[in-house]
């Protein structure tokens, strides 16, 4: 076959030089037509368009004709023509054919309209799909944007470890990490296990959050972000919980819970302006094919500015709107965690754009939020959004030595794995702010799909950790 | 204090309009001076550069001014007045001070001058430091670099999973990942550990390399890369091993070892240039701090094409050298896994630029590497540079499944554990291409910093998972 330089169908189908031999390679996803011509609909993953490969039969040889089934990864040199049929501009007259990889009839994929169900049990194959293929592309478009966003403002990637002996958070909810040997486990006289003799010579979990390194970071660089793996052990298998799941957590220095707001805000109607512009076709299939109001629902968001509103007041509607006879599932009150129904309630019913809850009750919060003069509440912000709810969760932080040490001590957590942390607040303390969204919940947003095990590759779940 | 809109130090460093009034906030650095006037180096992370505070005294109150110590956060209001000794083309005359966060004298880096060892033990406060300032900017930069290379190039950023059940590459040096109580661990009849209700319902381990996911992905969308955090077990306590990493993982479809090597070789080039054009200041700093040659060994590489060339070819000129006298620690002859000191004899010495060595002996290189025709090695490419020995590591892959398969029953790899990357041989099998960058190698190159401990946060090592 006479070696022409391929060219990937995303940018054969914006040429214009009809008339040109070229060379595209990529999978058979249909082929169709008649004893004389046949039609090759091929995908190479660069977008979600197929390329039309015309095929006139009495040119081919017959055995290799049998073997471009769906599936079968083909090398075409052909002439671009002007195309009528295919609904894009150019097709490709095949003028030679090389069958690189065959694909017999046990190939899963043969028919279109598989359930998400059972995608998900070949999530090795899945992305070979239009509806995958589509979501990871704006996965990794998201991604892209979020970088773009970050360095432009002047922030520094930076990353937080993955493996940790901190336990602040939450200890019964990590995956433990080791070295040791289950079947010879050493212990002491009073029968604790001695890690002394797993690798990192004391116990060692999985994060579940990059922010108090982040912390460290930006009373240093001054503006960063992280984004890597975090992990739940939680044993929710429900279709917004992940085991392992992807965060983004910047943290500014010298910014209050406003600039906060400001930033939460620009963010993240950015990343979603970028899947507008970057991702029209993958935007417009999932749009098309699962949830009609996906367009609409993405340029609802970047309309009009959020809503920002105190929780006390969030909660003043909620109790006006159970008044008024509207049924929630859970209770509403004054110090309740917000449900998913609440929020919604709160964005898509009365005020039918994003909301930024503020000042929470410091309870429902973490010890490290700023402490408000009220005694009662902290300066936390939630971005909440349409169909998702939280999609943002973030607040200004304490960085009063004295307030944070009170709260510690009061909610007992260990001192021991809290020094370096306090250091921040005692060597040039400064104001300082972040949040953090999970990457998964903005791309089901993004993506418009319903269930978060579809828009990460290789979903992470209870009893699950296939491929 | 009058409210003025923040100026970063870089951004401000770069303004020319003189007699403007700026707020600045930051950590002082020093502070020194005469009775009358003080001069404070503020730094605020932005840039390694400081920007010059001038004090009038007698205009400020003395407690407040006791307060400025080294280590201490400080917001300052005043005027960009010209600057002729502080190095900078600007500095600032202070009319408002307000001390945001003081720092008393047990404030670890009072002075200069400390060891790299004695950093890492506060590496929860060393990216205060010029140096490691410097350091995470680079990174930071580095990263930058890479998303936009590929980004640019039509590849897609994929996400394999960092918690996997396969353990085909080596479980001796895994992290093992449990929800199990080990205080109470379940066995069968034979005694063997009973994984059912660990989280996963069997045993799971931190991922060692995303490529094999990576390859699903390419045989889907085209063009891919990973940039994750990967784990090695392994107990070694040098220089140049870390127990949590970061690499860089691409893998194209179509192509083959010679487009792998030119992706190779401008992916590297792209970064090296990245870091002299966009992180000037910080290369500066470390090329006169710490490594005289950097910026040359940087330069360096940029100018020429790389060599190319066989494993047996490499082992001649090797064995040449040994003749003529030159003294290797460890052996040379035609099998041998090279040593770094072989590598960096080939570029330091022999060549004198980096060089690609391809087609090694199958048997030191991976299952899944294209067998060549003499059934002694496959299409493996190992790019090594100076001072690093290899800093990327590749192949074509064997895309043929009879021959995969047979290489697998050779080397008793556990096939339950492999069927879906099989499958990828099985349906529309296609020529591919990838190869590993370890992100710390790249830093140590780039930084010309020695220990890969001081590239990365918060390093984890046998006996240390701290911060």
């Amino acid at each position: 076959m006479e070696k022409i330089g391929r060219t990937k169908i995303v940018d054969l189908l914006k040429r214009t030089d009809i008339g040109a031999m070229v060379n595209v390679k990529g999978w058979v996803r249909t082929r169709r037509g008649s004893k004389q011509v046949n039609f090759i609909a091929l995908n190479d993953g660069s977008t979600i368009n197929n390329l039309q490969v015309v095929v006139d039969l009495a040119n081919f040889d017959e055995e290799m004709l049998k073997q471009i089934t769906t599936g079968a990864c083909i090398s075409v040199n052909g002439e671009m023509v002007e195309s009528v049929g295919s609904g894009q501009k150019v097709e490709v007259q095949a003028r030679e054919i090389e069958v690189l990889g065959t694909c017999d009839n046990t190939y899963p994929l043969q028919k279109k309209g598989h359930s998400m169900e059972f995608l998900r049990e070949i999530a090795h194959l899945r992305p070979r799909t239009n509806t995958f293929g589509a979501v990871f592309r704006i996965r990794h478009n998201m991604a892209i944007a979020i970088h773009k966003f970050f360095h432009e403002k002047g922030f520094f990637y930076f990353h937080t470890p993955i493996i940790t002996a901190s336990d602040c958070e939450g200890a019964g909810q990590m995956f433990q990490v080791t070295t040791m040997n289950l079947y010879d486990l050493k212990k002491n006289e009073e029968g604790s296990i001695i890690y002394d003799d797993d690798f990192f010579g004391k116990q060692a979990s999985l994060t579940v959050s990059g922010q108090l390194e982040g912390e460290l970071a930006a009373t240093a660089l001054g503006s960063i972000y992280t984004f890597g793996p975090t992990f739940r052990a939680e044993n929710s298998n429900t279709p917004r919980h992940l085991a392992e799941f992807w965060m983004i957590e910047p943290e500014v220095a010298f910014n209050d819970i406003t600039d906060n707001m400001d930033l939460a805000e620009e963010f993240i109607k950015y990343c979603v302006k970028w899947a507008l512009d970057n991702c029209a076709d993958d935007v417009k299939f999932l749009n098309d094919m699962f949830d009609k109001g996906l367009i609409e629902r993405l340029q609802g968001v970047l309309k009009d500015d959020f809503v920002r509103l105190p929780y006390t007041d969030g909660i003043k509607i909620l109790e006006d709107a159970v008044a008024k006879g509207h049924k929630f599932e859970f209770p509403v009150y004054w110090g309740v965690d917000l449900a998913s129904e609440h929020e919604r309630y709160l964005v898509e019913d009365h005020f039918k754009r994003p909301v930024i809850l503020t000042d929470y009750p410091k309870e429902i919060k973490a010890f490290y939020m700023k402490q408000n003069e009220d005694g009662k509440t902290v300066r936390a912000m939630d971005v909440l959004f349409p169909k998702i709810g939280e999609i943002i969760g973030g607040s200004e932080r304490e960085s009063d030595y004295n307030k944070l040490m009170t709260r510690i001590e009061e909610l007992h957590i260990p001192m021991k794995d809290m020094w370096w942390y306090l250091d921040t607040r005692k060597f040039g303390t400064c104001p300082h702010s972040g949040f953090g969204l999970g990457f998964e919940r903005l791309l089901l947003f993004v993506t418009g799909m319903s269930n978060i095990r579809d828009v990460i590759p290789f979903p992470r779940t209870p009893r699950n950790a296939d491929f």
